[in-house]
């Protein structure tokens, strides 16, 4: 057999296997994997480094398939290569349960690097992984000792182009020379709508040129170009490399090829025999996979072996010269960290006054940023906002730089968040205002539903931002974030609970972490006169209690809880038995048992008062028919902080008012 | 006094207003309109054809101030040409209620086209604004009546130039030839994190000119060079232009020009002092318009009145000319609708068989597409998803095109459409899955404060996805729509819901309303069986309802209100009073009479059960802390609909058991 066949060969089976999958599953995208199996063989076959039986292995290359429905793309080569995917779960593509989904779910276990779908995201995070390996590489590599060097293999599509956060994902790693990403761009001129010609005409290389990207352009099919433009993107270190191939959605196709249809429905029976008798596969051959194919992707099992046993030597011989480092290596990929970390955290004193607790967070962060090399992130273009600078480092992209400077670009940052958190070594962290939070919302979501483990620095939480107006004040925001599966959202209502609540999110490895951060001051809490801060790891704690049995609960949140506490003190006064309770985190109190949930919220107290700055959507789960809630429901205006709070009702005296008038009913 | 005098001490003028309202303030942002005055002022004097004595005269330029923050420039613009904004309301800069809040909050009344702020989205509603022109253009002018004939001029800065967005709107408007936009790019080089060279080098001239833009470059402080870019941007009539203005944050402080500082933080008393100092101006008085400034400036007030006049002339004669064009265009600008519209809507009948939802929309689009020519619209590369197209309209950019193609730019999409809305004139739509509106949702929300009147097209509503996985699931969406002020959702049932919603959508004039359609078929209510449709328009009626008062109240929105009347028939059966609320709009159910509210969910009754698959939090409000609520708070599966439908407990079974177990409590 020649060279040329077992390509033909190997090539076809990713193609027929796909489509039988979506024809079997009746539902998927078989255009894509019949287009791009051209360019994902010569890329899968020459060039990756990896080792199936291993799809831990630090040191592989990843491989992002940012253009997600072609899902199956993704299965035959896992399953051809060795992965623990098998012809059984092809078959089984879209089922319940099942280990091939309809778009790709993260599980490293099986060699899926990453969730994609959402069209630009996956292109976003292929950067964060990027720049994970060059701060790694920066970090642990000495000379003999290329501990980190992998690529960051991508194919994306016209939708992931055409997507903004492509374009801001691709000005930063054209700015920041991550030269090790590789983007295959599968040109295939073909929309759901039609042809691209309908609605985008850029000259896509000269836009990656003004990105500082170095372009490359191939024919889809032509093996050795493919080959050819790989090779000369990895020599390019410094820029990233987009390689643009003319591709054809459902190559091969008779009577499909090029038609929007075949995006993202089955060919169909018949047109999938005449597919396979154009392309000389045995047309009543189902999941059909030649011997020689099957042992010619295989190799991967030995080649990745031999890749990663050579790693593991080098690995051993660098634990002998860098013992300090290999046991900080260890730290990162255990997912810990440096014992005794804790012991760095500040303890904010009442006496020094009134904080931020954005301050307080700043304040934390620099004094653990040592003992937690692990930790790296900055700010979409409001680190003196955000305060995420870390002091006693450089900016990312100089030696030993931490801060990443990530632009005026919000949804970028979540997904280069993401691709650092993905290392599995690192913990990112990424600031902007709570309501900025949802121009990166997408990210947010899919790094909720990867359980990524990132922490997002949101500050200026409420109308406390005053001035800017109602385009700056979140009011639908903690709800959204609340909304969303898997995510940690930590509302601290001091500087203390703002260290309890970095503690949290250290310790947290389920999902990111929300921290919800004030503008404005607030006053530090007075632990001898009200319960711990600790409290805050249950979700919600009673802060200040009634001498009886309360007739009265007031629940807040952050900024709201200093309120609360004052008119605790005049309802007292005026012999009201009211119970305040801190809620900085539904989703921990949640979590509890039904017992604490109950010692906190009595169920026979059914007078029951929130306070939150923000929509009151939250709440009635916890305040009842019969409660009521204090928030905002309408967008705002621009004035002072302070006149706002008390425009809005944030006073004690209304507080106060509203109590009594839910005690005489 | 020589023209060049009296062109500094206009410039002069805008940028001392500002940086004195930013002092007396103490808050805002005086680097930009101390920065972009210059350019700022050429196009107001020697350019803009506007009326400020009527702001709303249809054929005035617009102008988009997308770098938000610095709204004095347009507040001292306003001020300066004479529109109903005073030295006073500038005086009361960032006050409550003041006409001059932090960001230009849309007021066409005074002048403020749209809301500007979050940076990016001001750069994407300029391209809607000048889709609006092309399509009215096209609808209206006639050979000798240039009824509709504008130019969309803007301010954008490094910020809005980074966000993805602007990338997908410029793309947008390179390829559809919107030549009547022009906008000054600010290039100053400086960010709230410092120079742009921290995180950006892009070549943005290269970048536009690949989204087939026209790039002119000029130095941001000669007028005449200013006045030459603009002349020759309005000569290309198919380019969109970019004008690159080499700009310095704070021009003329000798202290803080081009320091970040000076973006968003007022100068200082002593700084502000040798800046009027430095560049000639009475370092004592604040607030100074020299006489022969105002004079200069307000020479828009008798050019405006005589372009208006003169339009009015020409619109005289058309209205002879073209007595039906006329009477549409009256229709337009009143923002109503072709009397017996309605008469159009389509009526579904039972025996015709399920239906899903977005195909009734699609049904009622086209019905209605021939009467309501304001309406316009499309999907972000769905169309054949989300039933956006209308059948006999050929797609926007050929003559009589309806249709519009707005590519995988789903954010893009959202300022298009508020873009259109803001004519004033239009109607527009447009479709993407539920789940991908949080791409656009920034834009969503700034609709929502601006009360645009737009439709949100957004199907496959829920896990009836099925194969395609958690990434194209909604859980939290419904939620995050439901918590945005002003925006009104829609969730019907059926088909004839639909139409209502549709007819109910047309006629809110609020906000912008979002239609929440089903992927999947669904029943037809026989509503000689159930209660009418048109219950709909009051957000929430009993469907189906006991012999005696209700033990049990089930609430159920969209397709879960069908297994909620399969679960009703059984409990009835089964001897149980329980009563069926479809509450398709918890916003129009709101703004119903206490009296109503509680004739729906009367108080007595705690018993309550609501079902909607997605996020639950929205429903407590209504079931209370001892009601249950049915509905998916976690992530999903990838799996056919049906199959995830069952595994998330949406069957009559569980309906029926968990009703049971309320009624036992």
């Amino acid at each position: 057999m020649t060279k040329h066949n077992i390509d033909e060969l190997c090539i076809n089976t990713i193609r027929f296997l796909s489509a039988d999958a979506v024809q079997k599953a009746n539902s998927g995208h078989p255009g894509m994997p019949m287009g791009d199996a051209d360019m994902a063989y010569v890329l899968w076959t020459r060039f990756m480094k990896h080792n199936p039986k291993n799809p831990k292995w630090h040191n592989r290359d990843r491989f992002v398939l940012s253009a997600g429905h072609g899902s199956m793309l993704l299965y035959s080569l896992l399953y051809l290569s060795g992965y623990d995917i098998s012809l059984n779960d092809i078959k089984n593509f879209r089922q319940l349960g099942s280990k091939t989904p309809g778009h790709p779910e993260y599980c490293l276990e099986n060699g899926i690097e990453l969730s994609t779908g959402p069209l630009g995201l996956g292109f976003g995070v292929g950067v964060g992984m990027a720049l994970a390996e060059k701060y790694l590489a920066e970090l642990f590599n000495r000379p003999g000792f290329n501990i980190v060097d992998y690529n960051i293999y991508g194919i994306v599509s016209d939708g992931d182009i055409m997507e903004g956060i492509s374009s801001e994902a691709a000005s930063f790693a054209g700015h920041f020379k991550l030269g090790k990403i590789i983007y295959l761009y599968s040109d295939n001129k073909t929309t759901i709508d039609g042809s691209t010609d309908l609605t985008f005409s850029d000259d896509v290389g000269k836009k990656f040129e003004a990105h500082n990207w170095h372009v490359i352009n191939v024919d889809g099919y032509d093996l050795e170009g493919i080959e050819n433009a790989i090779k000369r993107a990895k020599q390019d270190k410094t820029r990233p490399s987009l390689i643009i191939a003319r591709t054809h959605l459902g190559y091969g196709s008779p009577n499909k090829q090029d038609v929007p249809d075949i995006h993202g429905a089955p060919l169909g029976e018949e047109e999938l025999k005449l597919t396979k008798e154009n392309l000389g596969w045995p047309p009543q051959k189902k999941f059909y996979v030649p011997k020689e194919v099957l042992k010619h992707y295989r190799q991967a099992l030995n080649n990745g072996k031999k890749e990663e046993t050579s790693w593991n030597q080098m690995f051993k011989k660098y634990r002998d010269k860098h013992p300090d480092l290999a046991e900080m290596w260890d730290t990162f990929s255990n997912g810990e960290l440096k014992k005794g970390w804790q012991e760095k955290l500040p303890r904010f004193r009442v006496e020094s006054g009134n904080i931020a607790t954005r301050s307080a967070s700043g304040n934390v962060l620099n004094a653990i940023a040592e003992d937690l090399q692990q930790l790296i992130g900055g700010s979409a273009d409001l680190a003196p906002s955000n305060l995420t600078g870390l002091k006693r480092y450089d900016r990312f992209g100089l030696p030993g730089g931490r801060n990443i400077h990530f632009g005026i670009r919000e949804h970028a940052m979540g997904a280069i968040l993401s691709g650092i958190s993905l290392s599995r070594m690192l913990v990112p962290y990424g600031g902007t205002y709570l309501v900025f939070s949802e121009f990166m919302y997408p990210m947010v979501r899919m790094a909720s539903l990867m359980k990524n483990r990132i922490i997002y620095i949101l500050t200026h939480d409420s109308i406390g931002v005053g001035e800017d107006g109602p385009s700056h004040h979140p009011i639908a925001h903690l709800t959204v974030l609340r909304a969303t599966p898997n995510l940690l959202v930590l509302r601290p209502a001091d500087a203390n609970e703002t260290a309890v609540a970095w503690e949290t999110a250290l310790e947290y490895k389920d999902g990111p972490v929300a921290l919800i951060l004030t503008r404005q001051s607030v006053p530090i809490i007075d632990r001898n006169e009200y319960a711990s801060e600790r409290g805050l790891k249950k979700g919600a704690y009673i802060i200040a209690d009634s001498k009886g049995e309360p007739d009265l609960i007031i629940i807040a949140t952050g900024s709201e809880v200093h309120l609360s506490l004052k008119a605790h003190k005049t309802l007292t006064k005026k012999g009201h038995n009211v119970r305040v309770v801190n809620m900085p985190s539904v989703e921990l109190f949640e979590l509890q048992t039904d017992e604490y949930k109950k010692s906190i919220l009595p169920p026979t107290v059914k007078r029951r008062l929130s306070i939150e700055a923000g929509s009151t959507l939250t709440w009635y789960k916890y305040v009842g028919l019969e409660g009521r809630a204090i928030g905002i429901d309408r967008f705002t205006e621009s004035a002072p902080g302070k006149v706002l709070f008390e425009h809005y009702g944030f006073t004690e005296e209304n507080v106060v008012k509203t109590a009594e008038e839910l005690l005489k009913k």
